[in-house]
């Protein structure tokens, strides 16, 4: 694995990859570009990240649902701005067998197309907003550009994407800032630190009136849109004749939102707390939240097996553990699963025995303690709660320092933090400086305008 | 909705389209033929039985995983006999964008050829045997049938797929005897009664050794296969290269098993337990298991809505419940519960709260009564404990009554009691009867070889 240097890694990209398949996460030998295989211990991370988003969504009256992969061509050439926006990333099927299909059929891109065609039949009056609807799902896009496992997918595997319709812009403006706060909480919760910006206008979604956009910075610096929410006002709602009776009986197209999150959630979880080790895991995703390592001496094998099962069962209905009762040296099984990133190790020897005390291992600080055995259970929920409080507050420390606040416009200043230090450069928001022109200056992407310590600034980074 | 006599639905297509709609399941009103979208409660009975499914799956060492749906054609035309099997079935991906693609890309059907293809690079010595993987997943199939929602679709959206490995063919034989199992235990669990044969070999998964299915009734009389576990013996395997090293230091193909489910268990929760009233839910999948209606009366409201919150808080750690506070009349809230299929209902009214009692309504039975404040919790348990053991005892005598057991093969007699009473036919098993030209005979179909009460039978039905 490449070597880590004063808390960055170095060579992020190889550790990167190094990574996905050391710890189980994700197989890239599938023989299509840009599509790979989640493994059992990736797939295991991903189910618990897509738990936890569920739920927020869920206590907020989103209700999931499940629409159709194949969309027809004339209904996602409907809307003009939108098609535009995918029109060479959308892949066709154009057979069902042997036999042509007489309309062309696109695999998802993204759904608006289709669900905005339902929500029509779905509504009349203005009692039936709002309607708040989520779906996770596979969507695929065509990329021209280099792809990277989990970060830039032909098959995204793994796209929750939620759509709302209400009766006023000002529900749907609501509606953005409960998106908003949904993200925040579960990338806090997660430990990935984000800076939440309004896409320029040249860069919002297609179809959309504006985007707010959540990024987050990679240990290599450069900058990784992580998750999007969208006011689409009526622009698909008149296409799709969303249309509803209003309280006082006039009719009105519907106000609509969208926002998303990818499988870059979880590439992210890896990308911002791993170390030069392997993985370091929020204990709320790990597979595995302990491992009981035996450490089996001669004659002692009995005592020590004992005591694991002892400890397993007592943690076993509060955390995901496992013995780990392999037949090979400690020294290996430790090393394995640190490069998993299970939080807590806990190892159990014929001396600790003994003494009534047991040895644990912190994956993130890489310390060892001894504990009292009757205070192994409230150790274990301070450890696990102190390990995310640690590795989120490593994780804002070092996004903080990739963040630069410049008092001026300064080009040739941006330039040079963006190719040497990187990260976000946070320039005073001026509207005249405020277009396209300046992306070309600075060889770098405007963020959009965001809210930094309670300032208004134009950011700018290099972005994957 | 269409009318029931003698506890059979007459009209069972009709009845089926208008629960799927009139319950919130299924909307037919896609546009593309044989695709549709699960609505938000249809949505939750799927989640609710799939958790079931992943559970047993889990316990029994399966993994989960995440394949990609795209399949490259020359990966899919490797193993002859699969690709037969299914070459008017695919849909084909032939463009990105406007770019016609180098390799045409194949919607997976299911994905035997891609799992496989990986398998090959996990797989050096008999340790890294047994594999047991499982994808829950959309797969795709150009129907040229009539479609039905949830039961001959286009697109699949769930299709929980597990594919095994192993080094022995016993092994691999112990597999398909643990998936029998795991499915039995699932179906049993939603009540859902089945006959598990050995499909014919001119009915048999294209490539496998032999195929075990399973089939329901339906109330329509005819039968429905609602899973399938196949022995792939070597044929993948030595196709997919998926070669070990034995104990012994020789080489070997690993021996193979994959089984599937399907949307049609929802389909088959829907059909096996509604009646003329609308669906019946097995407790397990209920989205709600307990609905509380208040009866409001004049100058009662508060108390009434007060004893609704508490009975609430009372219930809901343990049960799926809601309070249906809509300002709407008593007898039309109990109408869309029925039709939805909660199991039990809670009708609180001023004079239960004056004699300390609870009314309690059980959709199964229709039947109203009264319990005692104090033993409601209890009382809840035991009713849920009975709606689930009465509706599977319901549907296992629906299910013995439309079977058939003959003495004797007597053709004439078979016709017609598949045209009149339908369900399965049973006839003793014997060599020189067993092959298609039987099946052209009765105009049914073999479903295959089953034991049934002790006995050796050929099984023939009119299929879905």
């Amino acid at each position: 694995m490449a070597k880590i240097n004063r808390g960055e890694i170095l060579d992020f990209s190889e550790w990167y990859s190094d990574i996905l398949e050391k710890a189980g996460i994700y197989d890239v030998r599938y023989p299509i570009k840009g599509c790979g295989v989640y493994l059992p211990y990736g797939f295991k991370i991903r189910r618990y990240a897509f738990e936890l988003i569920r739920k927020l969504l869920d206590e907020t009256g989103h209700d999931e649902t499940l629409f159709p992969m194949l969309i027809p061509e004339d209904l996602l050439a409907k809307e003009a701005e939108h098609i535009k926006g995918f029109e060479d990333e959308v892949y066709w099927v154009t057979h069902g067998g042997k036999t042509p299909l007489d309309v062309k059929l696109a695999l998802r891109p993204t759904s608006e197309t289709p669900i905005y065609y339902m929500m029509r039949l779905w509504v009349k009056v203005h009692t039936d907003l709002p309607i708040k609807v989520y779906q996770i799902v596979n969507t695929f896009r065509y990329e021209t550009k280099h792809t990277r496992p989990l970060i830039r997918l032909r098959e995204i595997m793994t796209f929750k994407e939620a759509h709302t319709a209400h009766s006023t812009k000002e529900e749907a403006e609501k509606q953005v800032e409960e998106a908003i706060s949904i993200y925040k909480k579960f990338f806090d919760v997660l430990g990935i630190p984000h800076l939440v910006s309004k896409r320029p206008e040249w860069d919002k979604f297609p179809g959309a009136e504006y985007t707010m956009a959540f990024d987050t910075i990679f240990p290599d610096g450069r900058v990784m849109q992580i998750a999007t929410v969208h006011n689409l006002g009526q622009n698909f709602s008149k296409t799709f004749e969303i249309i509803f009776e209003t309280p006082t009986g006039d009719k009105d197209f519907a106000y609509q939102t969208c926002y998303g999150i990818s499988d870059r959630v979880i590439a992210s979880i890896i990308a911002i707390h791993g170390d030069e080790k392997g993985l370091i895991l929020p204990p709320v995703v790990a597979p595995l939240q302990i491992v009981i390592v035996p450490l089996i001496f001669k004659g002692k094998k009995e005592i020590v097996m004992e005591k694991s099962k002892e400890i397993y069962e007592r943690l076993k209905d509060k955390y995901r553990v496992y013995i780990d009762d392999r037949d090979i040296r400690p020294g290996k099984k430790f090393y394995d699963w640190e490069i998993k990133g299970v939080p807590l190790r806990i190892e159990v020897g014929p001396k600790d025995i003994e003494s009534g005390k047991i040895t644990i291992f912190r994956r993130d600080t890489m310390e060892k303690f001894q504990v009292e055995d009757e205070q192994l259970e409230d150790e274990i929920e301070k450890t696990l709660n102190n390990i995310m409080e640690n590795i989120k507050n490593k994780a804002y420390r070092k996004f903080e320092e990739y963040i630069t606040m410049l008092e001026d416009v300064d080009l040739e200043k941006i330039r040079k933090i963006l190719s040497e230090k990187r990260g976000v450069v946070l320039i005073p928001y001026k509207k005249e400086i405020y277009n396209e022109d300046l992306e070309e200056k600075v060889d770098a992407t405007i963020l959009g305008e965001t809210n930094y310590k309670g300032k208004k600034y134009i950011a700018i980074a290099k972005t994957y």
